[in-house]
C-alpha cells in the first residue's frame, strides 16, 4: 500500500493487522465476498455525552410539548421541554438496573414523535436537525463528529472490493440522510432499528410499533436479511455489538473483528461502560482492539 | 439505442414506453435514485402450473416422511409422499374462500421443513434442487425458466444505470442462491418473504416462525427497509405486486410500471387468475401491459 493510505492511523498493531488481512483478502477472497459491517454510535462517530439520537428525540418530544401544552405536564415531554436530560440518562440507568418504569413512558413518547409522518417528511426533519445541531461537548456539527481514521479504514477497504455496511442499533431512517455525505455509505447500505412502516395511497408512513431493535443477535439476523453473506469485516465498540464479531469471526475463511476502545480523555472520552463484555473477549477470540489513544493519529477530521 | 438492444421484444407500445422512459431517466433522473424493482414468480420466471418453491417444498416433506415413517400418515406429508399435489392446490384454494383449515396444517409443515438448519446448509438443498429438478410441463431446468426478455430488460436497465432489485413474495433465501446465475442479482438485492432466524455460536439457524410475507402492501416496507429509497421501475403480474407498482407511480419524477399479461398458450401459459385486480386498476394508473404473446419475440432463452 502507498504511504498515504490509512495516514490518520499510528504505526502499530492494530494498523499492521488491518494491512495484513486487507492483503490476505485480496489473494483468497472473492470481491463478491467482501462485505465489511460497521457499528455507528461509538465506532464511526461520536456516541458521548449521549447519543446523537437522543438529542434528535428529545428536540422534537420539546417541540410537541410547545405545540401541544396538554403533553407538557406530563414525561417524557416534561423533562424534554425543560432540558432535564437526567432524566432520559436515569430512564435508561434504572432500566439496566430492572426497573422498567420509567423507560416505558420514554418508549411510548419516542415511538409516537413520529408516528404518521411519511418516511419523506420523517427525513427532511432529520436532515433539518443536523443543520442545526451541534455537539454539546465538542462545539462541532454532529456531521463532523464521524472518525476521520474510521472513515479512512471505510475507503481503505472499498479501495481493496470490499462493500461496506452501516449495522448499527441507531435508527435506520435516522442514520440515512447523512451517511452519503459523512461516511460514503448510501442508504441501500445502511441497517439499523427500525419502527414498521404503513403503506397507504401510495405513500409509506412511520407507525408506534417497534419492527428491529438492531442489537445484539438481532445484528447477524439483519447482515444477513439484507446481503445474504456472512461478513469477513465487522467493526464495533460494545456489548452490543459481541454477536456481530462473533458472526464475522466464526466464517470459515479470513475475517478481522475489530473493536475501537475509547480511551482518550484528551481528544474524545475515555469510559468502558457498556462495553466490559466486548473488550474481555476479544483476546479470547483473536479481536483487534484499537485504542483511540494509541492507534489514532488524529481522531476527527 | 443501438438495434440489438431489447431485441427479444416486439416493437410495439410497451417496447416504446421502455424506450421513451429510459431516455427520460438519463435527462432528469440521478443514477443513485434509479432503482429498479421486479417480482419474480410470473415476472422474471415461470410460477405455473404452480409455484417452483412448492415443488422445493413438497420434495422436502417427502423427504422428510421417507425418514420419518411417523409423520408419513398425516398431511401434509402424506399428500407430499403420494404426489397427491392436488392436495397442496385444494389447500390455497380452499384459503382464498375462507376455509383456513388445510392451509394451517400445509404452513405448519413448511416452516418447519428446515426447521433448526444453517442458513448454509439451507442453500446448499436449495442447489441441490436446482441441479436436479425440471420444469414439470416444459421440461426444462426451472434455471431455464427465466423469461428472456425481462432478464434482457435487467441488462438494459443496468446499462443505463439503473440498479436492479427483486422484490418477491417467494422465499429470500430460496432465490438467493440462484439469482446471481439466472437473473445477474446478487443476494444483497434480492427482497423477498422469510421466516425468523436465530443466532447462536457463530451460526444462522432457520427458525420455524415467518418473518414477513413479501406481498401486497409489504412490498414497498420491505423495498423501503432495503433501499431506503422510492423505486422508478417496478414491474409486476399479479394482485399482490399492486402496491409495489403504487409505490413507484406515486412519486414526483418519472416512473414505469410494468405487468406482465399472461395469454400466451402455445409458449408459456394463459391464466389472469390472481391478476384480476391489478389487471383492471392498469389503465387507470397509467401502468404498461406487456403481453407475453403480442410483446415478446422470445419467451425462453
Amino acid at each position: 500500500m502507498s504511504v498515504a493510505e490509512l495516514a490518520s492511523w499510528n504505526d502499530g498493531s492494530a494498523k499492521s493487522a488491518i494491512i495484513e488481512f486487507v492483503a490476505q483478502v485480496e489473494r483468497e477472497v472473492a470481491p463478491e465476498e467482501r462485505v465489511a459491517v460497521f457499528d455507528n454510535d461509538g465506532t464511526l462517530w461520536c456516541e458521548k455525552p449521549a447519543y446523537v439520537q437522543l438529542d434528535f428525540l428529545v428536540r422534537r418530544l420539546a417541540e410537541q410539548a410547545a405545540a401541544d401544552p396538554s403533553l407538557a405536564g406530563a414525561q417524557p415531554y416534561l423533562a424534554a421541554a425543560s432540558g432535564d436530560l437526567a432524566w432520559f440518562g436515569d430512564a435508561v440507568t434504572q432500566h439496566y438496573n430492572g426497573d422498567d418504569s420509567a423507560m416505558k413512558v420514554l418508549a411510548r413518547g419516542i415511538l409516537s414523535a413520529y408516528a404518521g409522518m411519511t418516511v419523506d417528511e420523517h427525513a427532511e426533519h432529520v436532515t433539518t436537525f443536523f443543520a442545526r445541531a451541534r455537539h454539546p461537548v465538542l462545539g462541532r456539527p454532529y456531521t463532523e463528529c464521524g472518525y476521520a481514521p474510521m472513515i479512512e479504514l471505510l475507503r481503505h477497504l472499498e479501495a481493496h472490493g470490499f462493500t461496506t455496511y452501516i449495522a448499527s442499533g441507531g435508527g435506520r431512517d435516522f442514520m440515512r440522510p447523512v451517511t452519503t455525505a459523512m461516511y460514503g455509505i448510501p442508504p441501500e447500505r445502511v441497517i439499523g432499528s427500525s419502527v414498521g412502516l404503513d403503506f397507504t395511497d401510495g405513500h409509506l408512513r412511520t407507525t408506534a410499533t417497534p419492527e428491529f431493535l438492531d442489537d445484539g443477535p438481532v445484528k447477524p439476523v439483519r447482515i444477513w436479511g439484507r446481503t445474504g453473506r456472512r461478513p469477513i469485516f465487522a467493526a464495533g465498540n460494545s456489548n452490543g455489538d459481541i454477536e456481530m464479531l462473533q458472526f464475522t469471526d466464526a466464517g470459515p475463511g479470513p475475517s478481522l473483528s475489530l473493536l475501537v476502545r475509547h480511551d482518550d480523555v484528551a481528544r474524545e472520552f475515555d469510559y468502558v461502560a457498556g462495553a466490559e463484555k466486548a473488550l474481555g473477549l476479544a483476546p479470547r477470540r483473536g479481536w483487534v482492539v484499537s485504542s483511540i489513544r494509541d492507534d489514532w493519529a488524529t481522531v476527527f477530521s
